[in-house]
């Protein structure tokens, strides 16, 4: 019966296989797969780019200039803008080369790292109490006692809680101020560095995520879950939004970045697909 | 024989649904599900982006600044840049709003728009011996009487085959002059407007891309197979690579771009995932 849901709920991906009539007609598939795979269960885990989009203290943040809005002198309309930005910032990647000499830069990373089950670690409940709440080894097992063994090839998203905060950066961040002297007053919550050298050593993984600013938390100075899980080529999503409307597994994640040639990270467009009787 | 194969190559999708001894452990899975999707069979139609990328020949082009790369004092190594671009150039999507009033900006257009089966018309061998072909009604009748109607929701990918010019700007745009005295210099092929109507008219598409630097053909001068296709909000994908890679048809497109708040078009990155069985 499990079985059958699942086909159903996927056959569409590859109607039109065979020849003609072999390929299962749009009319006869719009109920079942458009409803299950297309409405409602693509969750976008990304928040929107623009002038609010939370960028570290230091960082340049996202500007959009218009070149061109409005009806052109042919008579039809017309829009058209440049952007600037630091590749981190909003919801973005952190390629393996970011704190990891002779690593992957974004376009190196392979597609497969950035698609596959996902998994969900709930810590919002500690992290309410506590802006420097760092993810621990305690907080893995806890979560296997409970759905088994991190799968192999996991997608592992750490949720928070934060995301309801932003863009507010005082809230997000701990701070609102930016520069140099604004660094030592950031704390949100990220991943304890022994629970990455756990991850690393014990599990295996293709890519990690959270919903805060960075995979290290907001009072670190050596980043070393960045150093720990780049090293290893394992990315990092930071800046992620709606794990909140995610189940702790049994859903697909697609994480598409920006292609940049020797990027240390870039712009992500990171969605979940979460089959039907999956539902929260 | 042909359901069991599909659901063979997709079972990796939804591991892992039900607790426990229900999810397939990775063991059993790794031979026949991440070898069928994800190592092969995962197609990138992403142009990389660098200072090589090809955009409109008025427009900004795509810039990398390094803010960090090396050593730092603390002993771990960082890398960081910060990029400057157009929205239109290298693989991009145009959003409807790009040439058409009121219409769906960038972050505006429905996930479900840039998800679904694709299928490819290949117009390769008339383009070769004519840079300013346009695809036409018969061609997309042709495929028809080979293939069958274009399925409903279909993304239709347009193969002109001058993604092997890339990033030649003479060779793939016709011209390497820049400057609005270069527009008249552009050569390459598009989609007629006619065909444009057609398909707005006559079947249900998602949306379109192809393999040059614009849906309309280089000589345009009004633009008007994308006020036709934007303005029923079918998004265009613009100088998408691989498409060679591609069967005619049985395939699943996921085409995922910068989410930018109120942006006329961005850089995408498009990806297909081609089922084992279906190879070329
Ligand atoms: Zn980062
Ligand atoms: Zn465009």
């Amino acid at each position: 019966m499990k079985l059958l849901i699942t086909l159903t709920t996927l056959s569409f991906i590859f109607i039109g296989c065979e020849n003609k009539k072999a390929s299962i007609s749009p009319e006869q598939t719009a109920s079942s797969t458009e409803k299950s795979m297309l409405d409602g269960n693509i969750i976008d885990l990304t928040h929107t780019f623009s002038k609010e989009s939370v960028y570290w203290v230091t960082a340049k943040e996202f500007k959009l200039d218009t070149v061109a809005f409005g009806e052109t002198d042919k008579g039809y309309f017309y829009s058209a803008n440049n952007f600037e930005t630091a590749e981190h910032g909003g919801t973005h990647i952190d390629a393996p080369i970011h704190f990891a000499a002779n690593a992957q830069s974004l376009d190196e990373i392979p597609l497969t790292r950035l698609i596959g089950q996902g998994i969900k670690i709930d810590v919002s409940e500690k992290a309410k109490n506590n802006r420097d709440y760092q993810v621990s080894v305690e907080d893995f097992t806890n979560w296997e006692k409970e759905n088994g063994t991190i799968p192999e090839d996991a997608i592992v998203l750490l949720e928070t809680g934060f995301s309801k905060f932003y863009p507010n950066k005082k809230e997000y961040l701990g701070t609102d101020e930016r520069g140099n002297d604004a660094v030592q007053k950031l704390h949100f919550p990220g991943l304890l560095p022994e629970a990455a050298t756990w991850l690393v050593e014990n599990r295996k993984i293709k890519s990690i995520g959270l919903d805060t600013a960075s995979i290290d938390y907001g009072q670190s100075t050596h980043f070393q879950s960045h150093v720990i899980l780049l090293s290893e080529n394992i990315p990092a999503f930071e800046n992620v939004a709606n794990l909140d409307k995610l189940p702790v597994k049994g859903f697909q994640i697609i994480a598409l970045p920006m292609k940049i040639k020797g990027g240390s990270g870039g712009p992500l467009r990171i969605i979940a697909i979460v089959p039907d009787d999956l539902k929260l």
